[in-house]
């Protein structure tokens, strides 16, 4: 963040960027860490992470909501070829249903997520059996961050990822439903540019390209629960909640 | 993509997944082009990309929108501190405005994306003067590629990158606006997940999680006009393009 004095033009040169505001010149890597195998419930994530990852300091551990979701015991059980009972589902995990089209429903969920069918994941679950949300993504980031330093002494940041559609655009993309100790939104407000004035767009949100980037290295179908972001601005290592920072209070909204 | 014989449970185990449906083992790297400085109208993008990275075969190049507009001199003059003038700027590059709310336009624009301001950029271009988008994006990502291929011998990916806002969600992320040699979306419908059932939601945006990637690096101040994703699965790098892939027809979008 920079003061408000630090704003125009004369009173910062193009290298005068607030802390948030410098990227990093180094590069990222991004890991997938493998063999963890099948997640039941009440399965310790954090010790699975550390024990299947050489974990660094500043490392941001991406781990999919499926994976959150059955350690949680958020796993229900749903007839399967039953298209009412999958849409009484759906209703049940959601405030607002904003469209209908066939058997696809874009609802708001309880967390404030616009998303298809609640979030509600018929796939990479046993057959009859479906994973809701986890009931406070925020926690279960701040959770396995706990876990993580408790085991292994180190600060890092956590982002539980999902897979969501967007209007507009074809294709699925990650994002991130949770995070704990790593930026959500990045502030560049009245950070200068490079020529010196004053960005317009400028509050990015560096978990959701977290979660994209993760997904690279997870796939949809090789049963990868998490990966490893490292290399982030270390001015990103922070509290955060994307329930605070992501989620645009229907106010402000224009599609809502 | 899979063939018809591949999509059910029986037909394929949990590790017969079709040539784009297998996540890479090893990791990604995303390294920042540094040091290309100030592009100028007819900039040879490919020769400062290729004098300032080394560069791999299977390299997926992102650069972004305003360094492919300057190039093609897509830069016009504009009273910065007349809304008017502004506002008439951004409806000449829409064909359709979805949402008004003060100064901030939401359109669509001739290419069929649905963006803030139909993409036309005030920041970091000289006073007075703002950037439009390229007037194909796709052909700017293939001329890079050919380019790129012309100066190195290798076949690479290119993916041309912009910032854009979300509904429902704070904060901008980069996405693909154009790209060359690397798959758009990558399609895993009808393959088997890790418990052998066919997937739903299965059609990932893989260039816009790359573009997301990238932008990791860039951030918005640094005046870095470009990066490397290396270790992309190199199944994605086909022939693609955005148009085709990623922009929604209006007919199959619920909120337009």
């Amino acid at each position: 963040m920079t003061g408000p004095d630090a704003t125009g033009p004369d009173a910062t040169g193009p290298d005068a960027t607030g802390p948030e505001g410098v990227a990093p010149a180094r590069g990222l890597v991004v890991l997938p860490v493998v063999g963890i195998g099948e997640i039941g419930r009440g399965a310790d994530l954090a010790g699975l992470v550390a024990a299947h990852a050489e974990l660094a300091g500043g490392d941001v551990v991406v781990v999919t909501q499926k994976a959150v979701s059955k350690a949680e015991g958020r796993i229900v059980e749903v007839e399967e070829d039953d298209p009412a009972a999958r849409r009484r589902l759906i209703e049940k995990e959601s405030v607002r249903v904003l469209r209908r089209r066939g058997e696809l429903l874009i609802t708001e969920t309880r967390h404030g997520f616009v998303c298809a069918n609640a979030g509600v994941d018929f796939s990479n679950v046993d057959a009859g059996r479906a994973a809701l949300l986890p009931e406070d993504p925020d926690r279960s980031a701040r959770r396995l961050r706990d876990g993580l330093r408790a085991r292994t002494g180190l600060d890092l940041g956590v982002v539980v990822s999902d897979t969501f559609g967007r209007p507009w655009r074809r294709g699925v993309t990650d994002v991130a439903i949770g995070c704990a100790g790593i930026a959500a939104v990045v502030d560049l407000r009245g950070t200068a540019d490079a020529n010196g004035r004053t960005l317009q767009a400028t509050e990015v949100c560096v978990a959701d390209e977290i979660a994209a980037a993760a997904e690279l290295v997870m796939g949809k179908a090789a049963g990868v629960p998490a990966a490893i972001v490292r290399g982030v601005d270390p001015g990103w290592l922070r509290r955060s909640s994307v329930a605070a920072e992501i989620v645009r209070p229907a106010g402000e909204d224009l599609f809502r």
